[in-house]
């Protein structure tokens, strides 16, 4: 259960309107790597966790601070839309072409639709969606996927900083760059924490019936190269000792087919599909 | 620019067809984490890489690989799709409820619409899309996504396996799960190589102009807790060093607000919000 | 900024679990009228509304109870997902037709993608969409908005609770039922309130500059016909006084085009639309 | 069944093109507001209806007429288009800022995918959605929703009023905020009219097998404050009379949790969520 | 202007209900080859058509008919519906197998949602998108596109004629085909019209600043192999006239690239990609 | 199985930068018809082709050249991008009209989200979806839908020929646009081959039990015009002979109902509709 307080978490004052900046920093607040996403990713991923202790306990702890970062940008957003020109011409009034590219820039929805506000989309205007989230069930799998949300999402943070000059804006970008810049080391403190105590490895326990001296376990350690980069093999994914524990090497091959060319059954006359029955291959 | 052969990287022949797993199989061709996404994403960002060498070489590489998976993943659902009941009348005509629930759990569309074929779509018949994938410029970020798309591919995979007996389908599951235990291996080393040689560190470089005696610093290292599970605090992003080199110690701290309560200005009158122009708050 | 206790606002216990009916629950989580939509619209109305006091105070108050609803549906679903048949072959071993329409009425995604939990998607797992939320800056015509959101939620959860005998399961539906229920209210007199402040009356002030005896100013009045049912005309929507206090009356006409038949300009030949350009029609 | 006449219901001729405009007016028709949404939410609502007689001939009536007003803007866009600039050389040959502001603000698809035409997309080229209709078979539900969707286009179209100083484009703007007057309040009249003859009051039925004196039963009377703003039990939503003829009063509550912190059973070793196996919690 | 009959164009009268084939023959009311697909499709491009006469008044004459078959397939899903069980319990009552398969293909939101009525989306019950139809001003592109259309739609109802036994769906079904099989003549008709007329020949007209000499130009008469199928020139896209009125041969050859390895330029230090500035390659 | 070399199919290299053509650009690349769309269709298609031979060949082979397309375009729209205005002050600074409008005229998420790379979404930002493919297992259907693809494609890639002066960027216009010129004839040319070859003919085989004499027969061969055009019947449509070598004449007949006026049953009470089950009509 949630409980709110109106003061924010940190301030959100624009020294200026700046409608074109407010389109742009949509894109961490809906946008697929912005804060709606984290939030919910780290909630949904705290209500199906099936381990009690720290990591659902931090998972909770974290999902609800990101709920006041959505706060904390949709209040500056609110506040940088305003005064925001109405139209071409309303926009080439003063001649100045800084007001003609803060027209161009905008999203008319903050006009039209919000009639001032913020709202789940991103700097396209493309809504947000839950299908930005992953909650697998896996704590492994999901903390790599966190931590690359805190990267990106500062990565995001890190540009819209160098596409505005005003100060009250800047404040808060520094805040959020801070919060991104401890989460992404907090799901990389969680990763180790798991290995270390034995709850998680590489995902999946590696135990699907292969016999070892078979060409799928070899599968299981080579990088297969398809393109003509004459470099593609100079990394230390090649020639290393694998990171599973297993004590093998990791090798490179040129990519070769192992299966045939596939010929498929005729299919069901009752679906009209090219063959007509009559002139079907044999399966 | 790309040569296609016929011959499939390994065979994708089951033993009988299942409609219910076909639908099922979909999922990790068309979903958020299927080979679509992998096979493009890792294409993007070898295509807007600006760094010549391993890396670039090493995703177009990997990239098209993965167009050998999609192929491999369409050639089984299509085998897979012959002999479907039609309808749930016919579903039942030998009084099997096996047949009843494979009716039920088929996907109607692999009927109407591609008449016994695969289609980017995942197990619920959504389509894939192109914001499931992200080339963001930036290598290390982008790694840490490469690797943890790997692991929830193999998950899913891992978790195919144990919805199916037949011995076709699992031969071709098998060479999907060594492959993607190959990529997590390679992502999580290509991380390791960008770090050692200097080429990125945590994103984003942290010069963004703060006071190293300021709150905003201080927030960059602060596990803020905003639910009240008593172990949230118990893992080693607390009280340990910080990974950023910077000699700092990550703490805790409760989560408390240090912004206002904001009062928003009222908004131009021409877009009709609440209050009216007369009442409205003093900003 | 929010705060967060890890006890449900209510419990979420199923007697048994039902993989079935946790797919048709999905739909008052994370679809279009489910309790995703009413959290987040309740709090970015709340956060874009610019009139401080009561009606913002109610918009946090109650948007940040409905996320309270989310987890409470997150955690049932999560429970009636245990021991879901993984194949239809496994389904049919009992003989038992119930499980072959469990399995066939099931959301595959919830073994694949989540491992046995709750997502943001709806029962056909289409995932919930910040298109779902609208937060106009208008409160009147915000708050008709909510009070179908609950009216709609209402129905729904109304329905589900014909779809299951369990009673875990039912206690909880109760509690949503009486919950949407206050809600319906809650928004029905919060309309009054606003009517009853003058803060708004039906939107938008009507004043665009119409002559007040054109055919224009007659069409805000009329209600007119363009399809052929007998008993269309025999409601109070015609031959009643209007509701905007002008002292009108509204009417009933057969609908009539006013305008003329078009005749588009033949657009830039540089765009090869047809006709090419020494065919084109006198603009 | 349907028939057309060419002639359009009222006039759509701008003065003067204006592409930035186009993509503004593409709101009202595409959006989810617009007039696409209005004209199939009141037919699919007919189609469904099972009660003949008045609703159900009304909701056909204005379907139908709906259909009138997507053509019309459809028109109207494509005459705004014609004379845009193509790119930003050609917009800045004048020197003049507003060509630069209209062709920044224009919807590039204008140009390239429809070749000057409408199309049924949003204002930023979102495409319509089906998912923006509802027609719930809940007529009371239904009407609400009919009412705030009349408000929200009434709005939008009073918005664009501003946007705009062409004289023909005002005078079809006049038209639709006409017609959207007229409409907001027949939803209203219906929704008296359900009530005043016995077939809806607020939906559900309220008799889903409630103790009269259990706490679920007073969740249905009370306002459950999360938030801390102090007004927010201020409105007329505490301590008055229930809408629904219970003749309860409605009262308002601090929010508390009244059900345990979950905790989840292990899940299905098949599907390889954390924990494994033998660390699971006991369920 | 549109008037509606409220006489269904063809009956749709099911001899009774089916829940499983209501969910499937939403496909051909809201998928992407659906009745609102062509209903609209043709309605935006009669109204964008800036050639009056034949192909336009023909364009709104099939768009509108059109609407009536929407309405049609609408009135036959409602009366598919009855009956459905709400549950697998209630499904299994019966021990029958066809009414768990039943109850395991229908659509849970024809119950939860619409209450037993046809709404916008396809047998998955992905809403119907904006982004099916396309109105490009184009004739001769457009009608290809209309008459594909055609043939897909025939196709899916085809396939449903073979999901059925009943005699009043079949009966409805017979007249969809009907109707689909004359409008595919029609488009086709209509291209030869075009071309017959000199309206339009092979999108777009061939003066694209091309020396004729060019391997460009060869290019536009060059099937390029690109994989090692045997048979891929064996068609008549080979060795055969060109279609354009030009007098060239099409031809054969195996794909060969002619551009560089590329290299970019190091990108803007302030979108912090990798490499960092210092370490990047010369452009 | 793919592999891939480095060397592109054809040069890439505007000879300056221009983000708003690059925004534009992305239409071709990841819009409903651009290359992402032909590639997978054709790859799909051929995936799915039951009929070994030069169908399934020439497919292959085509799709694989596609996806060399989408590698052009992509390094195309990164050169595009360099040294774009990341802010409206910064496109003001020289007040060049022309930098106001490449800053409001480009896509904000180049900067943001791919740090001056491509990615697979269409001209307003918008994600490609695999919705956008059709492969439905009947060649003629689809080979119609290839042609229009081409069709379409190359109307939009001339297009964008009138929007750039750049000689760079024209030279791979007239490369695409060549290429697309030589498939829109293939198509054609396949679809000649297959009713040659008696694989296909108008999709689907006319034979859906109805008496040769009966209006249903009638239907397949009538233009019903449904709007008041005086030349919709005054095409080749009418009064010619029919496609499908039955020997009919098309004919022309107005718009009718055969169908009653529908009343839907009044559906199971525990779906809550509008009546009440005792205000219910008679089914």
């Amino acid at each position: 259960m949630f409980y709110h307080t109106q003061n924010l978490q940190f301030e959100a004052k624009p020294d200026a309107p700046d409608p074109a900046f407010a389109r742009r920093f949509q894109e961490v607040l809906g946008g697929k790597w912005g804060e709606m996403t984290v939030a919910n990713q780290y909630l949904y991923q705290g209500w199906n966790c099936r381990l009690p202790g720290k990591y659902k306990d931090m998972l909770m702890a974290i999902g609800t601070e990101e709920m006041a970062h959505v706060e904390l940008i949709c209040t500056m957003i609110a506040r940088l839309l305003d005064g925001a020109p109405l139209s071409a011409q309303e926009a080439a009034v003063d001649g100045n072409p800084a007001t003609a590219a803060v027209f161009g820039g905008s999203n008319p929805q903050h006009a039209i639709v919000t009639g001032g506000g913020a709202y789940p989309v991103d700097s396209n205007g493309i809504p947000w969606s839950g299908a930005f989230i992953t909650a697998s069930g896996n704590l492994h799998a999901d903390f790599h996927l966190n931590a690359t949300a805190e990267m990106q999402g500062r990565l995001q943070v890190a540009r819209l900083w160098n596409m505005t000059e005003d100060p009250g804006v800047k404040d808060t970008l520094r805040f959020l760059l801070a919060r991104d810049h401890y989460h992404q080391q907090q799901w990389l403190r969680a990763i180790q924490d798991l290995e270390a105590e034995g709850l998680d490895k590489l995902p999946v326990p590696d135990a699907f019936d292969v016999d070892q001296e078979s060409p799928v376990r070899d599968a299981a350690y080579q990088f297969i190269d398809c393109s003509d980069g004459d470099q593609a093999g100079a990394g230390s994914w090649v020639d290393t000792e694998a990171l599973d524990g297993s004590g093998r090497t990791l090798s490179y091959v040129k990519g070769t087919p192992s299966g045939d060319k596939p010929i498929l059954p005729p299919g069901d006359p009752r679906l009209y599909g090219t063959p007509p029955p009559d002139m079907a291959p044999k399966a």
